[in-house]
């Protein structure tokens, strides 16, 4: 008989798996800022994945181990590089690497930790190596796209849904794809289920994503680790800010306070919050996230496997959908 | 009988491979700043050893094109990283990426670049794809050491010169070594080969850096792409003025110059060249590069094949170190 490994053991098996990365190379200046950026925790849910889709197929879950890491690794470079990108100071409460030490470090431990993911996920039994690495660089330049289409968005004001979806498929949810999809490859799924599990991942992603949006704006102060309303103050362009900007009855005062330049962040916060409240955007967000959950479960119903063993990955799209923070 | 490609018909093919490299992908505003640093030129070295290596074993020097167009676009992305991390104004004659896009642009097309590098290096033949990719990636993360080091050394005094070689070794020496022996692993090459290959571009790589340190300061003006003295003006630690600073005779003078904040360019590099000539650098230096050709050319000696088929790569070397640009 086959034993599914629990959430918590899953966790427990990645930040420990995390935590055990050393960079042994020279200069230790190079390589500091990646421990660091490490270090500072996360939700791990892309290298979760990964271990969850491979277990589904195998006890042997040790198979999935450099997936986990590789997708964990560049996760973070990206959040290294995005953070030097968008000037951001702080990342889960500590100082980003490009404040701690300078542009230049950034830059250059970024790139250094691109490396290191492609040579953890090159530690995959050798049988699956091509497919892995062709979907894995496949999925990291889709990830680039993603970055630089949000970046173009913040210089506009008339970002389309169908342009912001695609943007955020881009950016958060192909990874999860991946993840999943390459979990499952070492573990010799059949190519059907493989397909089915990555859009799993797509529509989890989607979702997750969307619930970001509708934290920052509708979260619990007390758990969102982020400063509530940091979207709304920087006029990032989310899904609420996009759905407001296409109505015409609200549009001139929303982009009174876009515009403005001296401004109280809470007046802000309050005023564009009083707009979304208005349009009922929150239920607007909450319907498509559903939609997108929906669509997720029923790809993992659709994989070839007893009911039993789909259980796992179905609680965590419903935790993902259902946190507060 | 086998044939053996001219440098000119290598060259020409790989021109022409590497102008025929299009990226397909969205949004075009992230791939066409690599089309651009791509269609800037270059000596190409590092493409043409890969298909020269290839074609010491067999004539289907089309095996070894993937890792040809990886290092090329591998050693590309480090310019357009560097030069942003350098603050440098003009690559080859034209604006470098930082400057003709920004800063965020250069950082994220590089990141594209570095996955299109590996996206290319894994079209290689799948037998060889493991030992290729573990070595492709432990030379590009000794790439970024290289740098690191490099960048360290700007705000250092007492650089020594094994420091210093070091760093060239790292920045610049691996990546020929590299490129040959993976051109040759493709062709199928006797494992004693593959090490006689790397170390022959490891010496042959230290020769060309310490070749590009001198020309900064004895180059021809006409035929020298860059600024001449241009490491002298931002003290640049190179190879001449580590020596330099290590003599008691110079010293003082030198830090004069070193710390000078105002001052004509034309004064400080004919100051500097004195010192130089003073130090009979020029001959020092020169000296070394020969070390380092002829240990090169030893290491192309061990290789078991017939004289013949070596020529091309020693007569290479002797171009790479008797060039005045």
């Amino acid at each position: 008989m086959s034993s599914i490994y629990k959430l918590e053991d899953i966790l427990d098996i990645v930040n420990a798996e995390i935590a055990n990365i050393r960079f042994t190379q020279k200069p230790e200046s190079l390589f500091e800022p990646i421990s660091y950026i490490l270090s500072l925790g996360g939700k791990r849910i892309r290298p979760a994945l990964a271990l969850m889709a491979c277990n589904l197929y195998t006890d042997d879950i040790s198979k999935a181990l450099p997936i986990a890491k590789a997708v964990e690794v560049f996760h973070n470079f990206t959040l290294l590089h995005d953070d030097l990108m968008d000037r951001a100071d702080m990342r889960r409460g500590k100082q980003t690497v490009h404040l701690k030490w300078n542009d230049n470090t950034a830059i250059l431990s970024g790139d250094a930790m691109l490396i290191e993911a492609y040579r953890e996920i090159c530690k995959v039994d050798s049988t699956y190596l091509k497919s892995i690495l062709d979907l894995f660089s496949k999925t990291a330049s889709e990830i680039c796209s993603g970055q630089q289409y949000d970046m173009e968005f913040e210089r506009r004001l008339d970002v389309t849904i169908p342009e912001y979806l695609e943007m955020i498929r881009l950016k958060t949810a192909v990874l999860l794809g991946c993840a999943l999809k390459e979990g499952a490859m070492v573990a010799g799924a059949p190519e059907e289920d493989l397909d089915n599990l990555y859009e799993f991942g797509i529509n989890l992603g989607l979702a997750f994503q969307l619930k970001d949006d509708l934290l920052d704006v509708y979260g619990d102060t007390q758990s969102f680790g982020k400063k509530m309303g940091g979207d709304i103050v920087c006029n990032k362009k989310t899904y609420l800010l996009i759905n407001a900007l296409e109505d015409p009855s609200v549009r001139e005062d929303l982009l009174y306070w876009i515009n403005i330049v001296d401004f109280n962040e809470s007046d802000k916060i309050e005023a564009v919050k009083n707009i979304y409240n208005k349009l009922k955007l929150k239920e607007r967000t909450e319907h498509l996230i559903r939609d997108y959950y929906k669509k997720s479960i029923n790809y993992l119903n659709q994989l070839n496997l007893e009911t039993g063993k789909k259980v796992i990955l179905q609680s965590v799209a419903e935790q993902l959908m259902s946190r507060n923070s």
